[in-house]
């Protein structure tokens, strides 16, 4: 690959001109601007991005460490980071730890030895200790308070009270909760507590059934949900902490011929495109994926140039109504 | 951060043991080794990767570039990308052109001047001579023969042959095919074209509708399956070119009273897990996505290593049957 003295000499200027125009330093005139550029073309050079990360001791590079790539809600937050890292000029490293904590601590060493701008950590496991000396700027999607890390949620606990307030509307007498991961603490779980505290103050009756890791990993909730449908078959109301299990209910639900609004009225969470896919389409309690993306970028940008930012960000949530809990 | 000198200094040792411990490299005891990881430790050492990639003149980075990262097909493919690509050691760095030809060169030029490793092409456009001269390993998942990359995809006109004698064979006697986006040449219209000739020789009338660029990037087909739907209300088959086509087709269907698989039998194309959430389940072309990474990290490598790999790898396709086309 051609170098800086080859495109020097042939456009007839020094490597300092050279250099001055490939990183908008300095005054160029318009004219030997254009030759240089011209040459570059000529030459096919083009400017090492790893030698100039080197000399400022990180690079462009944004780490995002998620549980679970295809996942809807995951697949649709990392093409939101992407795009807002873009905008502010940083890349995507992606790395999926599938929800294993020996895949997020190698991914997070490798993150650190590639020196990254910065990490986005949407996993949930994370040695407090070793990471706080760090200089990195971390944004945490998926815990809090662990360690010295910037945390984004959006507001989990009302999206749960949302969602028991929209069902007992719909008359609603006994509702269940497919909630978090049995074992793991993570912000989530506030949906359940949300969801709870409002049956609770209406004398609702409710059940929260947590699901486990491998039906996380597999996306597979068939199972669970079949054996607890079995097992309650005087329930009116469903609420499924995300849409891809609420997608999962539905299917269930056609399977025992239970019907969709008009036996159980059901409500996902995150608002991601599946909860349009399925008959019935599922209303859902919106997480603001996009803005959640955004701050997550902004927040980096922000605390390597100096800037406070805040240590953890509260975002709304919405409900969306579909037909899932419409009844004419 | 600790230098390699600080290191040395407080194991007791020199740095060229160092630098043998972290590379791996020569003859070092295990009290040694032991040592220097145990100082590296307390010292928070992390190699520098990028100090090791310029030395090398390409890190371990392969550029992903996608034109949607959050359409179930490319989700799942990305993932399976990332397992590939961990296992023999690289990273990914993901790129989202949203399907525009400015977006894809500018992610181009940014992974060059990253030097990565090597680049997978899941776009459509790429100026060819541009990038012909360079020295970076090519994988084109989405177009064929239009420069020196390697070309692999499943085999989409046996694809498209599959999905017709499935419909033919479930009774169908007109069939519309939901297919490629219009103006474009994609190796993925050739599904059309298997249909077509299938629906021929069988002579059962057949009908292939395009389907146009903006459908594609907001993932919403309502509007074209609706009004073709309405003109044809005597198709008794659909094909359609992806699983989330398919998804959609199923809605509209519903919402236009056309039972599925009663009134008209459907098949799609991918096999990704939203096939298997809508009611009733989509019969589907399976694509061999996590063989497609595979292969991809693979030749990647494999160029990297002076091996000779194929130009081009057509993968087979089977047939899926499930409840969309379920006739009892």
């Amino acid at each position: 690959m051609a170098t800086l003295k080859d495109i020097a000499q042939k456009a007839g200027v020094t490597t300092t001109t050279v250099s001055r125009v490939i990183n908008n330093r300095g005054y160029i005139s318009e004219q030997t601007r254009a030759k240089v550029f011209q040459v570059m073309e000529e030459l096919n050079y083009h400017p090492n991005e790893l030698a100039r990360a080197l000399a400022k001791k990180h690079n462009s590079t944004i780490g995002v460490i998620v549980p679970h790539i295809s996942h809807p809600f995951f697949a649709n937050l990392i093409s939101n980071l992407e795009s807002s890292a873009m905008k502010k000029g940083y890349k995507i490293l992606l790395c999926n730890s599938k929800d294993k904590q020996s895949k997020e601590m190698e991914y997070l060493e490798m993150c650190i030895s590639n020196r990254v701008a910065g990490i986005i950590l949407c996993s949930k496991y994370v040695d407090a200790k070793k990471f706080s000396k760090l200089n990195i700027p971390i944004v945490n999607l998926e815990q809090e308070d662990s360690f010295n890390a910037i945390s984004i949620q959006c507001d989990n606990y009302e999206g749960g009270r949302m969602a028991a307030q929209h069902l007992i509307s719909c008359g609603c007498k006994k509702i269940l909760h497919f909630g978090g991961i049995a074992g793991k603490n993570m912000p989530a779980d506030q949906r359940a507590q949300g969801f709870t505290d409002v049956c609770e103050s209406h004398k609702v009756l409710s059940k929260v059934v947590l699901t486990d890791q491998s039906a996380y990993g597999t996306m597979n909730y068939h199972g669970v949900i079949e054996s607890v449908l079995e097992e309650n078959r005087d329930a009116d109301g469903i609420f499924a902490s995300s849409d891809l299990i609420a997608a999962q209910v539905v299917q269930v639900c056609n399977a025992m011929d239970i019907k969709v609004p008009e036996d159980v009225c059901l409500v996902g969470f995150d608002d991601v495109y599946i909860a349009q896919l399925t008959t019935p389409t599922i209303t859902s309690i919106h997480q603001p994926i996009r803005k959640m993306a955004e701050l997550s970028i902004d927040c980096i940008d922000k605390t390597l140039n100096g800037e406070v930012v805040p240590s953890k960000i509260t975002l709304p949530v919405t409900l969306i109504k579909r037909n899932s809990t419409k009844i004419d």
